[in-house]
């Protein structure tokens, strides 16, 4: 069996802690799981805590060495040349250089099918801009994936749409618009995106649900525009979107008055969500609600890909790094989640 | 002792039924409180639920004949000639003009010292647009609030700056901008209109804590802009206003990531609050998190105005409208915080 990659993240931020912490607390990691990046960072991080001090680091230099190891073992896919020791808590290009490279050779083996899927822990969007190209085009790790992935299939970029779905046991929400600032995210909001991103939901739950997911539309504008006074997006950009999935079998259904529809969709015992998921329109619309009761149990899943990717729900906590202190439990969600994922995929096959 | 003022909302939402049952559970009420509107509406809601029928509802013509009465009598200051009974869970011009008239009547006997504050229940904005002049003016409550105070101080309305804090149990939210589209909300957020909300909550909000309050800034991109990447109203306008803020003594901070400021002010017994404020740049940004665990407790607090007002987080819900279900939770909690303003007030005074 091909082994779940984990990515280090920015070597000055928690990223190496928290992977270090889910190898020793997720079993399955020695016998399933390599990480990606560097294995002197990876070095310096595990002697950060004292649950992961006994782990013996070891260098890969091609994934195709990668085997089951034993449960004091932590193997490393050594993506380039070891690593000097960055400052905890700075931006450095470096640390963003090697953050970059880490998902790229982790994705291309994904693709090429040497790996199940792919899990990333937390780079600076900074550092990775400073590291200059490649990588200073991604604004984070979702489009260098799509790039990736549209360069790997031999399509044009525009045919590899993907969506970010966050999720935690409460609440799901698949974002329309990411990462631009909130007057572009506005101008990103067509028809045709949201009419994509109500596909690609449905194309992605569908499988892990076990049935079509009730997707519900949220407004751009406050209470969903009261009847057009307050904005015309939802008469103009989101109905129409809405209407042409209905027409096509899909559980759409809304606009819906955003500050709500979270409220509604949230699924506890003593309230069933209203909706398997929101489909927010911009990134802080949907990850406020995600975010609200804490980001320990948050994971981020990349859909429209053909590959499986997540991640943890949270930053690199440069305020925290190299501390010992940082808690893995997004990680781990978010690595659990890839494997259910690899799983499904397989039984499918 | 002077009454505070009920405001009956839209006749043909849920607003009378949570007055009636409000009235019935917040013992206070029938002692200090009087109902604005129409009598023959609230006697309509009273026959909704068993437990307000025993209201005996009586018509005051002038506020000036309000006394305290026995806990079965209900007092509705009749601000008009009695009004139809329109059916309910529609969109009705006149219930909206009813329902603009009672909180007009209401504000002005509030700015004459005739009333020690005002709670409104909802009114439906589509109702009071119908209505025509004057209503047709205000896209919700507060404008009409504040062009009602303006008026009593005799000053232009930009001398009377308002903001609405939103305010539940574990989290307070003052909005920058509230009742408009997403794209002119974008433009109305400036440097100026931040200080300003810096200036007014601080001021409104140490009488009640009792301390300079503690105000995040949340940022209006994703990542409060990344450094630049990601839009720079961070950088070009508000961290001039906090900068200010902070050189007049106020506590401000930020701008923070709007993805996590909310989660970080939430006040629990496992996690005290980092905030007592966070400032939202725009209507949902705010509402999201303040709703996403319920609107139960939730109330919304007009801060800047020379009167107390407070209303209830919610709608008026046209699709429960006239069943008896109506939860008036929200609503008592607002009466409960106008009261305890006004007791606060009066006791500084």
């Amino acid at each position: 069996m091909k082994p779940v990659l984990i990515t280090l993240g920015d070597a000055c931020g928690i990223g190496p802690e928290i992977v270090a912490k889910t190898w020793v607390r997720e079993s399955a990691c020695p016998q399933r799981c390599c990480v990606v990046g560097d294995a002197g960072v990876m070095a310096r991080a595990v002697m950060l805590s004292q649950e992961t001090r006994h782990l013996k680091v070891r260098a890969l230099t091609s994934l195709a060495q990668w085997r089951p190891c034993a449960s004091d073992e932590l193997q490393v896919w050594q993506t380039g040349a070891p690593a000097p020791q960055w400052p905890y808590g700075q931006v450095h290009a470096g640390a963003g250089r090697l953050a970059g490279e880490a998902v790229l050779a982790a994705t291309r083996a994904a693709l090429n099918g040497q790996a199940r899927g792919v899990v990333t822990a937390p780079l600076h969007k900074e550092a990775l801009h400073a590291a200059g190209a490649p990588y200073d085009r991604y604004p984070g790790h979702t489009e260098l994936l799509q790039d990736e992935a549209a360069r790997h299939a031999g399509v044009p970029l525009e045919q590899m749409p993907v969506r970010m779905m966050l999720a935690n046991p409460q609440l799901r929400t698949v974002l329309v618009t990411i990462h631009m600032s909130l007057r572009k995210a506005l101008d990103a909001i067509t028809t045709a995106s949201v009419l994509e991103t109500l596909r690609i939901t449905h194309e992605a739950l569908s499988p892990i649900l076990g049935h079509s997911p009730r997707m519900a539309v949220a407004g751009v504008n406050p209470h969903a525009g009261e009847g057009g006074l307050f904005g015309d997006e939802e008469q103009t950009v989101l109905m129409p979107a809405i209407a042409q999935a209905r027409s096509e079998g899909l559980l759409a259904t809304g606009p819906y008055a955003p500050d709500t529809v979270f409220m509604r969709a949230r699924d506890t015992e003593q309230h069933p969500g209203e909706f398997d998921v929101v489909l927010a329109m911009y990134h802080d619309q949907g990850l406020i609600p995600v975010k609200y009761l804490g980001v320990e149990q948050g994971v981020n899943v990349t859909l429209g890909l053909p590959l499986i990717r997540t991640s943890p729900d949270h930053g690199t906590a440069f305020d925290i790094a190299g501390r010992g202190v940082a808690d893995p439990s997004s990680l781990q969600q978010a690595l659990r989640m890839a494997m259910q994922m690899a799983d499904a995929r397989d039984a499918a096959v």
